[in-house]
């Protein structure tokens, strides 16, 4: 099984990097698969337009993450499992990760019981490796806000994402063998070799 | 705080039990509000469209009750607890129960992880009173077909309306001071006495 996924606060260039791994997977003649969370399926994608949309600004903290788990919860079972038991490479533009730092580290919900639903919700699953693309909350949020309209949980202000950058550094501290941490602020195809590197590790891992 | 939910098979009369409470409390002068679990604010009405739609068979049971706790989770923060706490009596067709006994009971996921699930959602919310309106499962379905369309959940079989009714026979014996069973079969003006000898009870106690 090779479960990946990526983190990073907003304008980190997940998306980027995704795209160029599939490519280089694809390349290598690797079955893959790629996936955003939350979305995937069309339920999950249904989820993500009540979480996105700017005019559900009434979402309580408990009711956010609740619809972050079940469209979780919705894409592990019908996508990500049937894929990884058929020998896919899956990778996913965020996963519980998310949930730990946004819902947990920055908006205050006990760790715990998130630890807890998170587990309910996708049968314990977690990635072999996910890499956290480190970038200053100010320089992302710029960034964002150069490529058109922020979303609903992008547009939250400055202090929240600084307890999101807080919260994302902490999680890598707790899990050194899974979590890779990349400055974000590096040239987009050093930070491609770095992933590049590390997957073609857990690969040999795999294979041998 | 008098907090009091409907529970029951389909068919089993809740919306008409419902409505006579209201009219009853309303003529005596007291502050009522009702709603509908899910749904009840303009954010746990979109999750229930998704959760009653039948495009979506594929709902997974976890993201299923996962979102069934979403949207039960803003209707207690931004409704039923605001109503609570200025005096009103808030009565609920259906709560926590039923997703104990659809999720859970009929449709096999874990009883112990659904209460703690529900505990984080509702903040440990439980109602004073709960009528349980008992009713055979295929009684039920055929009063609920009568009236036309059914929908997703009511659409699944009778097996699975069997175990529900089990279900909500078990929580009955678990919880006495609390459920109060009576027979949806009788006249529905027996019913409504019943009700009301029950709520008065509890709204002497709360105000002696």
């Amino acid at each position: 099984m090779i479960f990946i996924s990526f983190e990073g606060g907003e304008g980190s260039g997940k998306t980027t990097q995704i795209q160029l791994l599939i490519d280089y997977l694809t390349a290598r003649d690797l079955p893959v698969a790629a996936m955003r969370d939350p979305g995937g399926t069309p339920i999950a994608e249904k989820i993500r337009t009540v979480l996105k949309d700017k005019k559900n600004n009434a979402l309580t903290a408990r009711a956010e993450a609740l619809l972050y788990f079940a469209s979780r919860s919705q894409m592990v079972e019908t996508l990500v499992r049937p894929h990884l038991d058929e020998g896919t490479i899956v990778i996913c533009d965020r996963f519980t990760d998310s949930t730990t730092v946004y819902q947990g580290h920055a908006n205050g919900l006990n760790l715990d019981e998130l630890e807890f639903i998170g587990n309910f919700a996708t049968g314990g699953l977690i990635p072999n490796l996910t890499f956290l693309l480190e970038i200053e909350p100010e320089a992302g949020l710029a960034r964002k806000a150069a490529q058109g309209k922020l979303d609903r949980m992008e547009a939250k202000g400055l202090e929240f994402h600084r307890r999101v950058a807080a919260g994302y550094a902490h999680l890598a501290k707790s899990n050194p063998g899974r979590i890779i941490t990349i400055d974000a602020g590096l040239p987009v195809n050093e930070i491609h070799e770095i992933v590049v590197a590390h997957v073609e590790e857990v690969l040999d891992t795999q294979t041998n």
